[in-house]
């Protein structure tokens, strides 16, 4: 069966790993008789200091045809960072409905926490983040610039649809996991917007009695994350608070060079989106150090849903193939790691090491 | 000198530690010839509970005349969070006018970090939080309500005043401090109020040249404060941002019942309030095993801000002593510890010993 990807490696340390990823990628589909057919599109901040543009004109009518988008990575220094991101990752996620983003956080075997008392193994929980509204609906502006009473508004909008649709998800998940949800919201400070999030949950909750629901304010999950990683199973979170405890997440399991993303429509009408958490890290950018794993975990993630989306039990095992195979290298401590595992291997090495 | 000082225990632990504290504090108050006549307000929980309202009318009238506030905490299991913090907590902070809360994060000698490779005194920074406005103004709402189309958006407020003030009061500190400031923003995907900071910032900036500033996105500055703690000078913070970000530099510096907050009114008009960051904590209300430490720092920081507004002296060299007290007994691996250090001592002999 082909699968058709829209490969975009966008920025920095994107090209550079995709460049290098892919063809392991493809070799591994292979194997499973899976057929992956990538057209890539050079768009990005490169393009942009060009052209004035980040991606052509009717970019995501390009993109809607694909099945699914494997992005590296939006951000250059030259280029204001509203400008690259509402040039290019903020509008697929939207216009592509993906109001589900899912990013697990694992401590792997064989990697180090920066926290005290946590070996591999001991952290695996996933975050489902709102993706499309919320902190980061386009909505505000300014008024009475440069005078003394000068303000600024920003609004957050959530709406039913896109609240249930990530709340659900996450319910389903801990279904699937150990039936344990942390809801994270801020309903003691956001009287507007958060205890309807929280009403919501206690909706599509009623449809789970088998998943146990906690509800943390944000600050104190942030604190959580650090104090006690482990005792998550799945957190469901508004968007800006998603982006703030994943972010932890990748750091207190190792490494944001591990931490892979699915922006997901879970309609199934448009491609979902699958891209590394971390940035395009320009301060190593061309210097081939950059973590691919990431990457590949990107594409294992990408691999599974259109396993399950299709029911091509081949693409989910050449998923599952590819994940395990990155288990297995960071298992094996005379592996080569990238600097941010504390290794001094290349993004190469560690990939030809993955191949072998 | 007399200072003036409505005191308001609060919820759960509240009472409890400011019950033990307070003669400590008077005590070393006096040994400066500084003499503290407290004021005590038994508003709360307990009194919503029975009255329906947290406090009586015009409490904010009755704290209008003291020289300042110190609080024990809010919160209560019975109570939904909205009701209690929005009557008691968060008028104050805002009908005072105090815009700048200011934290420190100190990884005081003797005390164990949960992260790997940080030792007592290898952390030491402070956050300006903005602390009346921003995410958590009281402005929004909801429509449609339970229709399919329903909507709640919830507007994040700023002002050019309030921004400033804890810009400045956040610039005056590293000019004090090492010279170094963080700002922390969302730039990328929160366009309409973040770049307004992102200016003022810059523009308070202008007077103070020997102040270097970094800018951090809110996701990465959560992670670099667990990533690289020691890194950081001085931080200044939206309402949330800085709510999130002190969290996470309590936990980070061994212990949430070690870390005080200063709410101040830079105008020096209102009283400012003093209170630890940790909540009421419920679960062990009642036990006599919370930290008064916490409660003690702030009580400091409380008479060195009288000692630097009204010029007085003696109260900074209390302030002084207080802090140096709890220095030295975190220091001391023989001195009692409560459960949260990994203690088994109760609250009234941390502060037995502490007096001795
Ligand atoms: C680049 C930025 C807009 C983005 C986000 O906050 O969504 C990133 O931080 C992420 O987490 O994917
Ligand atoms: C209780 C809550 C409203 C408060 C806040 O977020 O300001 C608390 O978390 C704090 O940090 O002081």
């Amino acid at each position: 069966m082909t699968h058709d990807i829209a490969l975009v490696p966008g920025d920095g340390i994107g090209p550079e790993v995709m460049a290098d990823a892919i063809p392991l990628v493809e070799r591994v589909a292979a194997a499973h008789g899976v057929d992956l057919a990538f057209t890539e599109y050079d768009w990005g901040s490169e393009r942009y200091l060009e052209t004035g543009a980040m991606a052509p004109e009717g970019f995501l009518g390009m993109l809607a045809d694909h099945d699914a988008i494997l992005l590296g990575a939006v951000g250059h220094p030259e280029v204001p960072d509203h400008v690259s991101l509402h040039g290019l990752l903020l509008p697929i996620r939207k216009r592509f409905d993906q109001s589900v983003c899912r990013r697990p956080s694992i401590l792997f075997d064989g990697v180090e926490s920066p926290l005290r008392g946590y070996d591999g193994g001991d952290i695996d929980f996933v975050v489902y983040r709102e993706n499309t509204e919320g902190e980061y609906a386009d909505v505000g502006g300014r008024e009475h610039v440069g005078h003394a009473h000068e303000v600024a508004v920003q609004s957050a909008v959530f709406t039913r649809r896109g609240t249930e649709r990530v709340v659900r998800a996450a319910f389903e998940a801990a279904a699937d996991r150990e039936g344990r949800l942390t809801s994270v919201t801020k309903s003691n400070a956001q009287a507007h917007s958060m205890p309807f999030w929280d009403e919501i949950v206690r909706e599509v909750g009623a449809e789970y009695p088998e998943v146990s629901v906690e509800s943390l304010l944000v600050d104190a999950a942030a604190m959580d994350l650090v104090r006690r990683p482990d005792a998550f199973d799945v957190i469901v979170a508004s968007n800006l608070f998603g982006d703030v405890l994943t972010d932890i997440g990748a750091e207190v399991t190792g490494s944001m060079g591990l931490a892979p993303s699915a922006n997901v429509d879970p309609g199934g009408e448009h491609p979902s989106m699958f891209e590394p958490v971390h940035g395009s890290a320009p301060d190593i950018a061309g210097d081939g150090v950059a973590n691919p794993l990431a990457t590949v975990l990107s594409a294992s993630m990408l691999l599974a849903h259109r396993g399950e989306a299709v029911g091509d039990a081949d693409a989910s095992a050449a998923g599952e193939t590819l994940w395990g195979a990155v288990e297995d290298q960071l298992a094996d401590s005379s592996a080569p790691r990238t600097p941010d595992l504390g290794g001094d291997a290349g993004t190469a090495s560690v990939l030809a090491d993955l191949r072998d």
